[in-house]
């Protein structure tokens, strides 16, 4: 059976992967970054999630002689350009601060009125080979951002965002009912033909 | 001599314009909002340049009975796929506070190499007759964004701004340099042909 690494110490993120991986019948062991800890984290030094997707999954396909894979994702505000894409998690200027990334959206979007305030995730899945070989997919989540915080599931803008054809936030919704329609569910099952063929 | 009305309180602008004009000839008295104390600023809502300097040229046109002009400009980043844009001078969610909004626009960027930090300053100046006659011109300084704050004059993001071909920020440029480079001069020279042509 071959062995896949996905760049994550996010135990929900393999899992996920894993059971994308199953359901496609794919004869393939997934293993997260807790299985090598003395390979540390990639910089995202890119200014796209393909650039750091690619960064992150070449890294520790290096690094651990395995085919890895490595997703980069973010939120795309139509009204701002797209942004803050690559930045989402540091958009306040302070890595990782949710609640003070999320704040400041808000605030930059309150004088956008509600036909205008669409949106989307985007996630983009890469898979490397320690060979060079490369693979790049883009999942997307298309919806609206509202103006008060809904739910306490989910993480980052989850509390504000409500998909196309949902009236709840993706904080509002179950965790699989998320991930049957959330862009990284669609990343990732847009790279398993990319897998079977890699790794086949 | 026809009268043209520039949209804004501020007469640095209305100077700038008026010596536009007269270095092209136009017979043309422009004055001020400062000549209407009784018309409201438009609220900008707009999602573009164009959007926001149309709505007021429009607005103005219709409560003064002349001809307006009105410019929209802000600070567009190539990583940031061209925001903050129209939300320069609400960047940080508190609208007019230019420390805040440079801060924030420096901390999102900080990870960012020196060779990926393009950004340009964008005016749309926009014309509009009382009868709904319209013309739009957008002008660009194109340059890149330093680390540190330079610099005393101008406002808003120009301490941390570097046009092409200079090695100053704009904030350490007199005013009748950046005048002569700038985006809302770019603008302001491209209207006049239309100013000629629609009120000669």
């Amino acid at each position: 059976m071959s062995r896949l690494v996905l760049a994550t110490h996010n135990a929900h993120k393999v899992e996920e992967l894993r059971r994308i991986l199953g359901d496609a019948g794919l004869p393939v062991e997934l293993v997260g970054m807790d299985s090598f800890p003395d390979v540390p984290d990639t910089p995202e030094t890119g200014v796209t999630f393909a650039e750091n997707a690619l960064l992150k999954a070449h890294a520790v396909a290096a690094a651990t002689g395995l085919p890895a894979v490595a997703d980069d994702s973010g939120l795309c505000v139509d009204v701002l350009g797209g942004a803050p894409g690559v930045f989402s998690a540091r958009w306040s200027g302070r890595h990782g601060d949710d609640a003070a990334n999320l704040d400041l959206l808000l605030a930059q979007v309150s004088d956008i009125a509600d036909d205008r305030r669409g949106a989307h995730f985007a996630c983009v899945a890469a898979l490397a080979l320690p060979g060079g070989a490369e693979r790049v997919v883009e999942g997307r989540m298309t919806g609206v951002l509202v103006r008060e915080r809904r739910g306490t599931n989910g993480f980052g803008y989850d509390p504000v965002f409500v998909p196309d054809g949902e009236e709840r936030t993706t904080a509002e919704m179950e965790p699989e009912e998320k991930d049957a329609i959330s862009h990284r569910g669609r990343a990732f099952r847009g790279l398993v033909p990319h897998i079977a063929e890699l790794l086949g």
